[in-house]
C-alpha cells in the first residue's frame, strides 16, 4: 500500500497566486465592463531584446542541420554560457569563480526549491519574513518546517522585516543551519548594505551554517554601494550558495534560464564531523534528476552578455524602474508609506489605517479594478502591507495610479 | 552546523556515462589516429523536423513583440500542448484523459526522478533489473533504497530480466508500494505484451501499489499488438503514472520537453487509511518547485502533432529503426545473442563467452575503437550483456558493423 508523503498534507491552502487569480476571476464575472489592471504577479511584459531573439533564431537553425544539431547538453550547462556568466556577472565585480562552480538551470525557482535536498531533513531553517513562498514550502515538503499553526511553521525561525526595523533582519539568537536571504528582496523591494550582509556571512561562518542567497533581482540595483553578489563579502565563498535568473534581468520568464553558484569551499558536515563539498553533491543531484537546459534558452541567455544584448536588456530594466519611480511618487504623495522600488522592481506599501492585507486587496479590486499582492501571502510579517510590481506597461501603470488617487 | 543528507554519500561511484566518458578519453589520448564510434550513449543525432524548427522560429518571433510576448506559462504546461497530447497520443488509441491529468515538463528525467517525493520515504520499491539508473538513484537519495552492498541496494526489490526468463519480469512474492516499469525497455529494448502488463496492473490494484510507467520509447513500437500506454490496460487509471518524452520521439534531447500523466483516480494512503489524489499533490509540487517549460519548446512539441510534423518525425524514427535492423542482422550473423531492437531503439547483446560487461567494453574499445554501454552499469542482472543504440548516423553504424566483424 503506497503511503503518501504526509508533509505535503500539512501545507496550507493553495498557492498564493492561485488564490488571487480566483478572486480576480470572481470580480471579472460580476464586473464585466471594468478593465482589471494587475500590479500583482511578478511577471514581465516587455518583449525579449532583439539580440536575444536573434540568438534564438540562430540556435533553432543549428538544430535543423545534422552538422550543427545539438542533443543532450551537459547537465550543468554549456561552457559558452558558464564562461559568459563568469566574465559578465562576476569578473566585472572582481569576483573570481571557477567555471564548474556555475550550474545553469531552467530558472531560479527549481534550484531554490531543490537545493535543500542536499542537507539532512532535520537541519534548522531561518528565513526573512515576509518571504518568497518557495523557500518555505520546499522545506515543509520534506518535513523540515514542522507544523503550520496560526499562520506560521513551528520549526522555522522567522526573521521579521518590517518598517519598525527598517526591513533589516536581526541575527537569530540561536544557532540555525540553513539561512535564506533574498536581496534585492522579494517582496519588500528593500536591499542590504555590505555591512549588513557581512554580519550574515560572519554569523554563517561562526555557526557553520549555509546561506542560500537569492540574487534574482540584482540587475535592478541602482545604488553603486549595494552588493550585487554575496561573494563581494569576504568569507562568503565558504558558506554561501547564490541563485541568479534571467527571468527579470532579461524577461526570460517564458524562456526559462538561470544559474546557481556553489563555490567549492562550501561544505556541510557528516554526523562524524567530516566535511562534504556541496558543489560535488549538487553535480550528483543534477546529473541524476535534471537533463540540462534547452540549448536555445542557453544561447538566448548568452546573448544578454553581448554589447548589444546588454544594452537592450538594460533599457528594459530602465523602463521598469521608471514605472517604479512613478508609482513611488504617486503613492507617497497620496499619503501611503512606500518602501522599496529604488533598487528593486517591487514596492512594498503599508495598507491605510492598518487594514489587513486581504481586506485591502478586496478594497482595491472592488474599489477601482486594481490587483495587488496581499503582503500576508508572503508570511506573517507581511500583514498590513501590500506588494506592487513595476513590470506593467507604462500606460497601465499611469492609469493604475490615476485610479489609486480616486480610492 | 549544516549536516549533509547522508543518503547521497551512499551512492556508489559516479554516474555510468561519466565513467564511460573517462575511459573513452583515456583511449583517445593513447590512440589519437583511431576515429572512435559511439554506439553507447542514448543520444540522437538526426536534426529536428522542419515543422518543429518552423514552430520554434514562430515562437521566437512572438517573444519579440509586445502584443504576443509570453511570460510565465502555467506550471503544468499550456493548454495548446496538453490538448494536442490528449488527442494525438491518447484519443487515437481510445484512451480518454482529462486535460489536467497531463503535466508538461522539461523532459522525462526530471519527473521520473522527482515523482517519488510524493510518497513516504519508507515506501518499498521494486524495479526491473537491468534498469535506467535514475529510478534507483532518486530513491536512494531520499533513503528509500537502504545501503549499497555487493552491487545492490539492500531495500530495493530487483526483478531480474535476463535471457533465461525471456526478459519478462516475475511478480514479486511480497507486497511492494512502488513499481518502476519501462517499456519498450531501456536498456534491453524488449517489450511487454498486453497480457504481461495486465498482470502488473492487477498486482498493483491488489496491493494498492503505484506503478511508475516510463513510456519514453513508445514511438518505436512496430508491432500493433504491443501497448503504447499502460492505460490501454483496464484498471491502470487507478494505479499508474505514465511518463512520456519528446527526446527520442522527435529528437528533443537538446530542446527539453516531455510530459507526465497522472489520472485523478490514482491514490496513495495516509497512515489512517484515507485516500489522497496524487494528481493534486503533483500539481502542488510542480507549482512550488517548477516554473513551466520554455514556451518555444512547448510550441516545438505541439508541432510534432501536425500532419507534417508527425510524418517528418516518423521518418526519423524509421531511419533509426533501419539502423537497428542492420545491427541486429550483422551481430546475429556474427554469432551474438541479440535481444531488443525490433520495437525499441536499443539492442541488448550477450557478451561472447560470458565475458564480464566492463571487460567486453574495454575489448571493444581497444579492439576496434567502438563504444558500447556495459550492461552491468544498469544493474546486477545486466552483467554479461552490453547495450547498443541505433541513434547513430547510417555511415557510422555501417562502419561500426564492419569493425565488429573484425573483432
Amino acid at each position: 500500500m503506497a503511503l503518501v508523503n504526509e508533509y505535503y498534507l500539512r501545507l496550507p491552502g493553495s498557492y498564493l497566486f492561485a488564490d488571487i487569480a480566483k478572486r480576480v476571476t470572481a470580480y471579472k464575472v460580476s464586473h464585466p465592463k471594468q478593465r482589471v489592471i494587475s500590479l500583482g504577479i511578478g511577471d514581465v511584459t516587455r518583449p525579449l531584446a532583439p539580440a536575444v531573439v536573434e540568438a534564438m533564431h540562430k540556435a533553432a537553425d543549428e538544430m535543423a542541420v545534422k552538422e550543427t544539431f545539438r542533443g543532450y547538453g551537459p547537465e550543468h550547462g554549456y561552457d559558452f554560457l558558464r564562461e559568459a556568466i563568469m566574465k559578465g556577472d562576476f569578473l566585472t565585480r572582481g569576483i573570481h569563480l571557477d567555471k564548474d562552480e556555475i550550474f545553469v538551470n531552467d530558472g531560479a525557482k527549481s534550484d531554490t526549491a531543490n537545493i535543500q535536498e542536499l542537507l539532512r531533513w532535520d537541519n534548522s531553517v531561518a528565513l526573512t519574513d515576509p518571504v518568497y513562498p518557495v523557500y518555505v514550502d520546499s522545506n515543509a515538503m520534506i518535513g523540515r518546517a514542522g507544523k503550520f499553526e496560526d499562520g506560521k511553521w513551528t520549526d522555522i525561525t522567522y526573521l521579521p522585516c518590517t518598517a519598525e526595523n527598517n526591513f533589516t533582519p536581526e541575527l537569530p539568537d540561536h544557532r540555525v543551519d540553513m539561512i535564506y536571504l533574498c536581496y534585492p528582496n522579494n517582496p519588500t523591494g528593500t536591499v542590504l548594505t555590505k555591512d549588513e550582509l557581512r554580519k550574515w556571512v560572519n554569523f554563517a561562518l561562526r555557526n557553520e551554517a549555509v546561506i542560500m542567497y537569492d540574487a534574482a533581482y540584482q540587475a535592478y540595483i541602482q545604488d553603486p554601494e549595494i552588493p550585487h553578489s554575496i561573494y563581494e563579502i569576504k568569507g562568503a565563498r565558504k558558506c554561501a550558495i547564490e541563485f541568479h535568473s534571467y527571468s527579470k534581468t532579461a524577461g526570460f520568464t517564458g524562456v526559462r534560464c538561470g544559474y546557481t553558484v556553489i563555490p567549492k569551499e562550501v561544505m556541510a558536515k557528516t554526523i562524524d564531523d567530516k566535511d562534504v563539498q556541496l558543489n560535488a553533491l549538487w553535480e550528483r543531484r543534477q546529473s541524476t534528476k535534471f537533463n540540462g537546459t534547452s540549448y536555445i534558452s542557453q544561447r538566448a541567455a548568452e546573448a544578454t552578455y553581448s554589447e548589444e544584448g546588454h544594452r537592450q536588456t538594460r533599457q528594459t530594466i530602465a523602463y521598469y524602474m521608471e514605472n517604479a519611480r512613478i508609482m513611488r511618487e504617486t503613492l507617497s504623495k497620496a499619503g501611503y508609506a512606500v518602501y522599496g522600488g529604488e533598487n528593486a522592481p517591487y514596492l512594498w506599501v503599508k495598507t491605510p489605517g492598518g487594514m489587513d492585507s486581504w481586506k485591502f486587496f478586496d478594497t482595491l479590486l472592488y474599489g477601482c479594478g486594481l490587483v495587488c499582492t496581499p503582503g500576508v501571502g508572503f508570511g506573517p510579517s507581511g500583514e498590513g502591507y501590500f506588494r506592487l510590481t513595476s513590470f506593467g506597461n507604462r500606460e497601465d501603470v499611469e492609469e493604475a495610479m490615476e485610479r489609486f488617487k480616486t480610492l
